[in-house]
This record gives structure tokens, sequence and C-alpha cells, in this order.
């Protein structure tokens, strides 16, 4: 009987389980997406930095995606989701922490005087629900407030408004091996409550804006509250910023879908070596909304313009999608 | 011929490539360990929470160690590191930077008069050497600091002066598949120059502290650059809240050296199920230096009384470790 060495056998045997379970490899990645210019780009550059034999390829360490959220991976109209559970909270928060005519119009459901009053205005009234809790209560609060609060024009539950092309696109590339990140303007905290079940993205990838977190003593038990007062913006410069400071690493991969996702496309795709900018175009009025130059919310204006000129992929998305929301189960 | 399915080729297969590669899992773990108290405490918990079977079993995605680094992982003594780098470079610093007396002091190699002013102080001659210059021309100076820098007592290099018994900690732990990070009171950047290399920690499991960061556009391409001024410091209380913003999940490890690392080990171990916490004690004035309650540096004072009353394990350098740094090749 002829006997092989133990390497030998561990060689055939990986490679027999591997040949095994490729058919999940080989599943047509990016199913709804249409056989557009934006799909292809993407499946293009993702086989080019995995190939071993190219001159594009980009080790596992380095293979890093980030994704802003509103807007680019759920919907972002006719507000963020965030600032309409603010609202929801502060039409039932007590009397007490509504001190500013601000905060009083916001519990009525006025968001106009918050927005005439730019950022300050918007910290108010996210301060009504955000601070003087502690962390876990509040993201406690989140999931309950996702399990049953329910999309003004829709109807449908907020995180069932997640876009199923965007699912299927961080699934494609976390089975090549990236890693997968989601930097946000939106709150650290409100994003921990939910990103994690509905986009497959450990707390430790998810990368947001925050407010004032303190570290108390409270009744023999150390406890962190959140409280008043933006301590970071992630949003804008804001974003590479804070991608060097959590991650370490240039992303080679941005998708967004915004001008406050400009500066993080850019500076990703300034880099070294092969880089990809992702826009996503909101054109579709039908199954979403259609805005971009002139929206409140996820303005895309200097974006439009920058796309052309550096060689972003403009996803359209009455186009390039076939569907836009998950199916119901 | 008797056929098999594909499932149990598998099977069988991944069993046999388990078995072969077991030698590496069965190596006696924390070999530079005494058999003391602590080494059995330690390798009981790990024991304890990966085992299915245990009512204390930790799933994989939980399982996370945080690690202080300064007097932790490497030497923290006549000085914090980043502090020789930083007077190292005030000596060689342009005039026209040293614009205040506790700079021109520290470009003298006198550290007193920064001492005495406390943390704005040392912001001073952080800046000399930290401030206006991009973060990847100062990882790029740090390596070239660390490539040839000596420790004024030992003449090893910093990056030899890391411990052999937290090394071996280190690999021990992610073996059992935990999630290893760094949280440090150290500079983010600083980490950035050696850590994943001398530790074998990715770029983003360091946590630090850092000096503000702005994004300009240089010559028409964004650029990182460190500014004057702390952003944040990632000591005592600071460092469960960069913990709960950065990975977002409690640890149920915590392992450092000084009272700046009391919050972070009081907070971990006051969570639910099983926790550890880990206090390094320097207690070897011929391998190392002898310190604790009236140090400078890593000053132990509270988590000596700390320890004992919340049952976290003292580590005695002089007694529990075998050897202190690694042998040199």
């Amino acid at each position: 009987m002829k006997t092989h060495s133990a390497p030998y056998i561990t060689t055939v045997c990986l490679g027999l389980a591997a040949f095994l379970a490729s058919p999940l490899v080989l599943a047509e990645p990016l199913a709804s997406w249409n056989d557009s210019d934006s799909k292809k780009a993407i499946i293009e550059f993702v086989e080019n930095v995995t190939d071993p034999d190219s001159d594009d390829f980009v080790p596992e360490e380095q293979r890093i995606a980030v994704f802003d959220n509103d807007g680019t991976l759920w919907t972002e109209q006719p507000m963020y989701f965030q600032l309409a559970y603010a609202l929801d909270r502060a039409a039932t928060a007590e009397e007490s922490r509504l001190d500013t005519e601000i905060k009083k119009a916001a519990a009525k459901g006025d968001i106009g005087p918050a927005m005439a009053a730019g950022m300050e205005g918007l910290a108010e009234v996210i301060a009504i629900s955000h601070a003087d809790i502690s962390v876990d209560d509040f993201q406690a609060d989140v999931r309950d407030w996702l399990a049953s609060a329910k999309h003004p024009d829709t109807g449908m539950a907020y995180t069932d408004m997640v876009f199923q092309p965007m699912l299927e696109l961080l699934d494609y590339l976390r089975e090549e091996d990236f890693d997968t990140y989601i930097v946000s303007g939106g709150g650290i905290h409100f994003m921990r409550a939910f990103a994690t079940e509905t986009y497959g993205i450990a707390p430790q990838n998810l990368v947001g804006s925050r407010v004032n977190v303190e570290l108390v003593d409270q009744d023999g038990t150390l406890t962190l509250m959140k409280r008043a007062g933006i301590d970071y913006v992630d949003d804008g410069p804001g974003k590479p910023v804070a991608i060097d400071e959590k991650i370490g690493v240039r992303p080679i991969m941005a998708v967004g879908n915004s001008d406050g996702d400009v500066p993080m496309l850019t500076w990703t795709t300034e880099g070294d070596g092969p880089r990809l900018g992702v826009l996503v175009h909101h054109t579709d009025g039908e199954r979403e909304v259609a805005y971009d130059r002139d929206s409140h919310f996820g303005k895309l204006d200097k974006g439009l313009d920058e796309a052309t000129d550096r060689g972003w992929v403009l996803v359209d998305m009455a186009n390039d999608w076939s569907a836009v929301y998950p199916e119901a189960p």
C-alpha cells in the first residue's frame, strides 16, 4: 500500500472540501442588478483585485470596502430614519425635556425650526431622546421602535427598506474576502441597534457620528451614559478622518450617495493601485424616491459632477436595479 | 466499490485536516509563565468560556480581550517610549517649532517643565513632532526611529522590549478564537507604526489617544494632517468610552498594569457572565523595573487594592514569568 505524507493528504482534502463548497461561490453575484455598465464595472473591479495573477491583485487585509448608510444601504426620505425615531420619541417626551422652542415644535411633529437652525437645531431635537440615557437602554429603545414603527409613505418596517442590490453587494464582497464597514453620518448607537442583524456587519465595523458619552458610577456600577452635545459628526471630511482613526487602512472601495460622501470617495480613489468609487443616484420615483441636487436629505450635487471627472460608478437606481427592497418572506 | 456522499467526505477530510493541524493547538500555552496561580486562573478562564459544554461558554463574537500597551505589553520605564520618540525629535526640531519654554526645555532633553505642567505640558512636547505632519509621514518617521533608536538603560531596540509572556497570551487567546485589541493611552498613529508587526494585531484592532486630524487639499490631493491639540485621551474613564464607541461589545477580558486601566478592568469585569481582569504588577527590579504606587509612569495604587476586592489576577512579574523579553533570535 502506498502511503502519503500528512501535508499531501491535507492538501487533497482541503482541495476536495473547497470543490464541494464551490457552488456557493459560483452562484451569480448581484442577482438584483441588471446587466448594466455599473454591474460590469463592480464585478470587473472585484475579479481584478482578487485574482492572484492580476497586476491589480490586492491582499485580503487591504480589501477594505466602506459604505455610507442613509440613502446608500436604505432609504433616507422623507427624512433620515434616525430623525423619525427622534421625532417619535419627542412626541411622548416628558414636558421637562422640552426646554426650548425648537424642542417644543419637534414634540408637535414640526421639524421646521430645527432644520432652519442647522446642525445645532438638529442636535437639540436629538438630545431629547439621545441624552441622559444609558447606551444599553438607548439601544434597547431603538430596537423596540424599529420592531413596531412604520414608514409614513410605504407602511413598511424601516429595516425592510434596505436595498436588496446593496445586500447582495455586501455579500458578494465578503465572499471575496473583503472586510465591509459602514461609515455613516448616523449615530453609532442607533446603528448598533440593527446593523449587525440587518446587514451582517459586526459592531466593530460600524463607524458613525456620536453624542458625548460619559462613564458614571450609577449605584456602584460603572455605566456609559449618553449626554447632550454632539461629540463627532461623521460626515463630509469627517469620514476620511474617522476611517483613518478607526480602520487605519485606506479603503480600496467606497460607496455612497450624497455630497457628504464625496470626501470619502475622493480620498479612497486617490490612493495608489486599483480603487473603486460608487455613488447611488436616486433616479427611481416609482419604486423609491427621485432626488439629487436640491434635496434636503442626501443632496447629491457636487458628487454628480465629480463622478464623471473621477471615473466613479454612478448607479442609476431606476435602470440598474431589478428590485429595490427585499421581497417579503 | 462503496461510494460516500459529499458531506461525508467533507466531514472526514475536515476531521483529518484538523487532526493533522492539532499539534499547533496542543502545544503548551503560556510557555514562559511559571506554574503559578496567575497562569492557572487565565487558562481555567479560557478553557471555561471556550467549552461548548460549559455553563460559562461564550460564543466567538463575544470573545473580546482588550490589552493596555505601555507597561502591559512592553516596558514603560524610564518613560513611555512614545515620549522618548517625542524628545528625540524635539532635540533636532527646527528652532521655529520651539516657541514655548516647555518646548525649549524638552529640546534640551529636560522633560521636567512639561511634567510639572501636566497633560497640557506633555501636549506641548508632543506637538513638536506630532503636529503639522501628514499621518503617512508621521508613521514612516516613527518606523525609522524604531529601527534605530535604543533604550537608554538596556541598549535594546524598543520593539524588542515587549513581554514574551504577553506575546504568548495574545497568541493563546487568538488560537482560542478571541479577538484581541489594544486599548492604549498611547497615540493611535504611533501604535500603527509597529503594533501589527510586533503583536500581530491588525490596524483595525488598535484603540488609542489622538491629536486633532484634519483633511486638507494638498496640491490637489486629499491628505490627512496631524494638528496641535489633543482630541482624545484614551486613559482612565476614556478607555471604556472608547471601547464602546469603537468595538461596541463589552469585553470579557481586560489586561492592564496601572490605575489608568482600572475603569477598563472594572467595567469589563462588572459585565454579566464569566469575566477576567488581569493586572501586571512590575515586581521585577532585576530583569525589568520594580515600581507601583509611587511611579511617575504607570502608577499602580488604586488598582492594587481593587485587584483583591474584585478578584482580578495580579501577575507578579518576578515570580510568575520565567522570561521577560523574547530571546534574541
